[in-house]
C-alpha cells in the first residue's frame, strides 16, 4: 500500500481493519468480472451531502444488476458514519462499494453468493486554487463505452482508458460524444453548457450517468431563476460560452478549453462562477450545523 | 471461499498460497475499475494448449490498455506450471489475470504502479454428454456492451448480465447482435454457423475477440478442405443450418436452438460433429505426448 494508507481504517465485509490489509478474495466478482457497483459521497465536518440520493442510487445501482444490497439502509448509513469517524478527515470523500460476491470463476454466478461490501474514507480532495483560476481543459472522444452508462458499476476500464487519453494531451478531462457529436459526460463528470443565458446538459438516458452534484447543479440553477434545458448538445452551438463539469469531488468547475480551442473567451464564466457560489453555499450550510462528535 | 477451493494453490504477486487466502487490497485498481486483463488456456495431462497464442493476446490486451505484462514470457510460463503443478488435476483450466496494481482511488493511475499477477488452476470443465448430444441453446440480445471487445479485458459486467438473460430464459448463452441483426459472438464463446457447406463467422472487429480456439477451428477447418467465410452473417439466411459455439472450456459446442426456434433441424450436424472431432484430435494429441512431471 502507498503511504497515504497509512494509519487509516477500512470497512470490508463486516470487519473495520487498517486499510494496509484490507483486501478481497482474487475469486471476489468484482475483481474477475467487474461484477459490482459504487458510490462516491462527500463528507463536510461530518455531515453527508446528499446521502439518501447517493444511497437511493446505490440501490438503483445493484437492483439493475441483480444484486442485494447486504445491509439495511439504517445499518448501511452506520457504517459509513462509522468509516468516517475511524479516520482523520473532518471534510472526507466516503466510497462504498458493493460486488456480487466470491465465487470459482465462472460468469453465472451461484444465486446464493454474499455479497461484498467496502467502505473507505480518504480526504476529499478539491480543486487547486490555481485550476479554478485557469478553469479545467478537456478533450473530446466518440464514446466506445457500454450502453448502460446509466448503472454506476464498477466496469471502468472505458473511463480509465479516457482520462490516460486526456492525460496524454495534457488535458484534464476527457468528455464522451456520440456518433453525431452530441457532448454526453466526462469520463468521471457530468457536463454543462452556457447557451444563450441558459444552462443545458444532455437529458438522462443510457449513455449518461444521473450525477447527484448534476441533479443538485440542475435545481439550485432552477431555484435562482436560470433557465435549464435538458437536451442533446454540441460544442460548436451559436450562444455557446461556457462550458462546466460537475462532479462530487469537483463540485463546480469552469472547462475553458476543449481540444485545444478556448470556450467562450477561454475564462471562466459568471454562470459557472454563480452556480459553484451556490453548491459551495450548500456545503458550507452543512459546516455551520453543530460539528458531528467523534466516537 | 466455497468448498471447491479447499486445498488448492494460487499464485498471487510473487507467492503461491492456498487458495483460501489469496486476496488482493482493496484499492487494487482490478477490483475498483476492472482495470486488467486475464486469459483462461486449457491445460491436458500437464501440455498447455495454444500457450503461445494465449500469451500472445495477453500481450496484446496489456498493451492495449497500457499496462506492462510483469514478468517475461519465460518466467510466466514457468508460474504458469508451477501453478499447473501444485494444483490436483491434470486437465485443468489455468486462469491469468494481469492488474494494473494498486493505488489510492483516482480514474487516472500513476504511472508507476506494479501491475497485480495472479495465476490459479482448477479442474477444466466440459461440456456433459447430454449437452453434447442435444447441442447447446441461445438467446440473442442487441449488443450492448463497449466498443472494445476485441480486448480481453476483465470489464465483463455486460457479459454477465447477458448470461444471466440467458439463464433467466433457460437458455445456455446469450450471443450479441449489432443493430442489423448480424450475430458476432456469445457472451463467453465465439460463434460459427454453417451455411450452405460453408464455415462463417464474424470476421475480427472491435465487437469481436479473437478467440484461440475460434483461430484454431479456422486453421483445422481449411485445412480438412471446408471453405471459410469471415463476413457478417444473421440467423436468418437462407442456406444456414447449424451452429456452434467455440471456447476453450467448450472447444466446438453445436448451438441447435436459439430464441426458442431450432437451427437447422434442431439436432447436432455434421459441420460441428467434424470440427469437434478435429479439435478433441489436437487435444488427444497432446495427452498422448510424454506425461508431464509433477514437482
Amino acid at each position: 500500500m502507498t503511504a497515504t494508507g497509512k494509519n487509516l481504517t477500512a470497512y470490508v465485509n463486516g470487519h473495520f481493519l487498517p486499510l494496509e490489509k484490507a483486501s478481497v478474495h482474487i475469486e471476489d466478482r468484482g475483481f474477475q468480472f467487474a461484477d459490482g457497483v459504487y458510490e462516491v459521497v462527500a463528507c463536510i465536518h461530518g455531515h453527508f451531502l446528499d446521502l439518501g440520493p447517493h444511497l437511493n442510487r446505490l440501490d438503483q445501482s445493484c437492483a439493475a444488476i441483480d444484486i442485494v444490497v447486504p445491509c439495511l439502509r439504517t445499518h448501511l448509513e452506520e457504517l459509513i458514519r462509522e468509516t468516517w469517524q475511524r479516520n482523520p478527515f473532518d471534510d472526507a470523500m466516503i466510497y462504498i462499494q458493493v460486488t456480487r460476491g466470491v465465487a470459482p470463476r465462472a460468469h453465472l454466478a451461484p444465486d446464493t453468493l454474499t455479497p461484498t461490501l467496502i467502505i473507505t474514507s480518504r480526504e476529499l480532495p478539491r480543486p487547486s486554487d490555481e485550476k479554478l483560476a485557469s478553469g479545467a481543459s478537456g478533450i473530446t472522444l466518440e464514446d466506445f463505452r457500454w450502453k448502460r452508462c446509466d448503472i454506476k458499476s464498477i466496469a471502468l476500464l472505458a473511463s480509465v482508458m479516457g482520462k490516460q487519453e486526456a492525460h496524454r494531451q495534457h488535458a484534464d478531462e476527457a468528455f464522451w460524444v456520440d456518433a453525431e457529436g452530441h457532448v454526453l459526460e466526462g469520463s468521471s463528470t457530468n457536463i454543462f453548457a452556457t447557451i444563450d443565458h441558459k444552462l443545458v446538459t444532455h437529458p438522462l438516458d443510457h449513455q449518461v450517468l444521473g450525477g447527484i452534484t448534476r441533479s443538485m447543479t440542475i435545481q439550485l440553477a432552477k431555484k435562482a431563476g436560470i433557465e435549464v434545458e435538458e437536451r442533446p448538445w454540441m460544442l460548436n452551438e451559436a450562444g455557446l460560452n461556457e462550458c462546466m463539469l460537475t462532479s462530487t469531488t469537483n463540485a463546480i468547475l469552469p472547462v475553458c478549453h476543449m481540444n485545444d480551442a478556448a470556450v467562450g473567451n477561454g475564462k471562466p464564466g459568471p454562470m459557472a462562477a454563480k452556480l459553484r457560489a451556490l453548491v459551495l453555499e450548500a456545503m458550507d450550510a452543512l459546516r455551520r450545523e453543530p460539528p458531528v462528535r467523534r466516537s
